[in-house]
């Protein structure tokens, strides 16, 4: 399917850009957390290959791409020295970072949902794969750093909804027969630019009901 | 084998059920947690699903249940909207959801110590696959609302011992060839029964020896 | 592999013991954060297994060993007895458990790297499985007991380097063909001395750059 919509150079240099802001992200946590640099390595490792391993897992992949592609071994790897040596550095490049975060994002939930469709699942079932690979690595990351995730938080611009968003249109348009190279680029781009506008504008999710009066006394 | 003992439609019925009010418990505690709407989703889905899961994935059926049966998707989604909208009442009537849950629970060890034996494991780890099934949802939902798991605390009713008793029943019932819709209906029973007289008379296990003092003392 | 290298009662006794030590581990984690009986089981447990399960199901060998041999069941159990008896005097020793700790993370990191070969994994892959298999048990016992795990703090000796060490070494022997029972029992060998080093010398890996003079304040 998708590997053969782009080129195959293309879309796995794209993966592998996924796999590096995502270890970055989970490197940093690290660092903030003190953790020791085989301590940043495995947070790295975990954050950027969590969501596709639990997805591969469920759809039952065995074993998992992220064992069987050194790209995804030695990526992570590259982040964490990167994060090492250069993380004050890094941090100033936030905004960077979350740019790219963002296009990891959009690019693995439309990957994910069309790999767990290719293994036979529903389409709901399927989208609700491409979410967790787009967002469970995170949710990995903050497990096994002892935090709340973010992905759940009220007080994080919202993440899981741009992540649904990709991985609706990317089962649309399958369920259509309509997934090509750019109608699937163009699902990945929605969730990316969606994100990216949560980010700029601070768009958050509301919480229950009555939560919000509640709210305001807290603040 | 349970699929045969009741008529399907009373079995699914129970199965949904079960998944509610499982679902209701994970986003009365995301509301708690102070989560947006999408965390009360994500964890009332974690909740209701997260034990079959594990179940499924350790004995080898996958795609698992959660990710084949749409009511598996839609009905934690139901859940959460409405405790979204109605969770100071769901909080108030927080005593039925106790019931609902204990009934899941022992519905849960059951069929969780079925499924395990069909696919061809032994039956001690058949039971400890029910009580996965019954309690692992739990814990799934405090890992990630960053709790102690409220299944392994002190200061908590009783759960495990209700799940190991109804999974130890379906188990020698197994082993008798005795499973029958009487009998395990009545194994089930005797989890839900003993779950609840465990909340009526605040019934705890005990501690390691020697905390007792300690714990007059923090008292 | 390995299995032929040791007469099999010798394998399994030592696998034994190492599962023996963790779940010591785990369960006195499981007083010291005044968990009831069965929470000490549960901890216990998954400390026990936790590492293995994960690498069975990341290979796909499905029932995983921990739900198939009665020992890793029933020994989890032993230990959570002697612990809940006599847990002062446990910890009292507890540089005697140390030792074993040791001892089982040098026997599982080349026993998991072995086992995730025979199962198709390159051996960089099946290298960091066998780190998963020695270390996992110990990160899952953490994230249960909602703590940070031991393996990623700073403030610990080293954990993880001695894992790598083992199946790094039992890796580069599967590749040159000379793995046999007295090169694979030098492997997890040199994976117990280093780890004893460790405690004894209170060898630490360091952190990011530009911490250690943020390290010198806080102390």
């Amino acid at each position: 399917m998708l590997t053969d919509l782009f080129t195959p150079s293309v879309l796995q240099a794209l993966d592998i850009a996924g796999i590096f802001v995502f270890a970055i992200s989970g490197a940093l946590l690290a660092v903030r957390k003190n953790f020791d640099v085989f301590g940043i390595a495995v947070l790295a490792t975990a954050t950027a290959t969590g969501g596709g391993l639990i997805r591969d897992l469920i759809i039952g992949a065995v074993p998992p791409a992220a064992f069987t592609d050194l790209g995804y071994l030695v990526t992570p790897l590259l982040a964490t020295v990167l994060v090492v040596f250069l993380h004050p550095q890094v941090e100033r490049i936030n905004r960077a970072v979350a740019v790219f975060d963002a296009a990891g994002l959009g690019l693995f939930c439309v990957v994910g949902t069309t790999k767990a469709y290719e293994y036979g699942l529903g389409l709901p079932f399927a989208a609700v794969l491409g979410v967790v690979t787009a967002a469970g690595g995170g949710v990995v990351r903050d497990v096994l750093a002892n935090e709340v995730p973010s992905l759940l938080r009220w007080d994080r611009e919202i993440y899981a909804v741009p992540a649904i968003v990709g991985a609706s249109l990317a089962a649309l348009l399958i369920h259509f027969e309509a997934l090509n190279p750019v109608s699937s680029a163009l699902s990945a781009l929605a969730a990316f630019l969606l994100r990216l506008c949560a980010i700029r504008f601070g768009w958050r999710a509301p919480r229950a009901w009555h939560r919000r009066s509640a709210a305001a006394e807290e603040a």
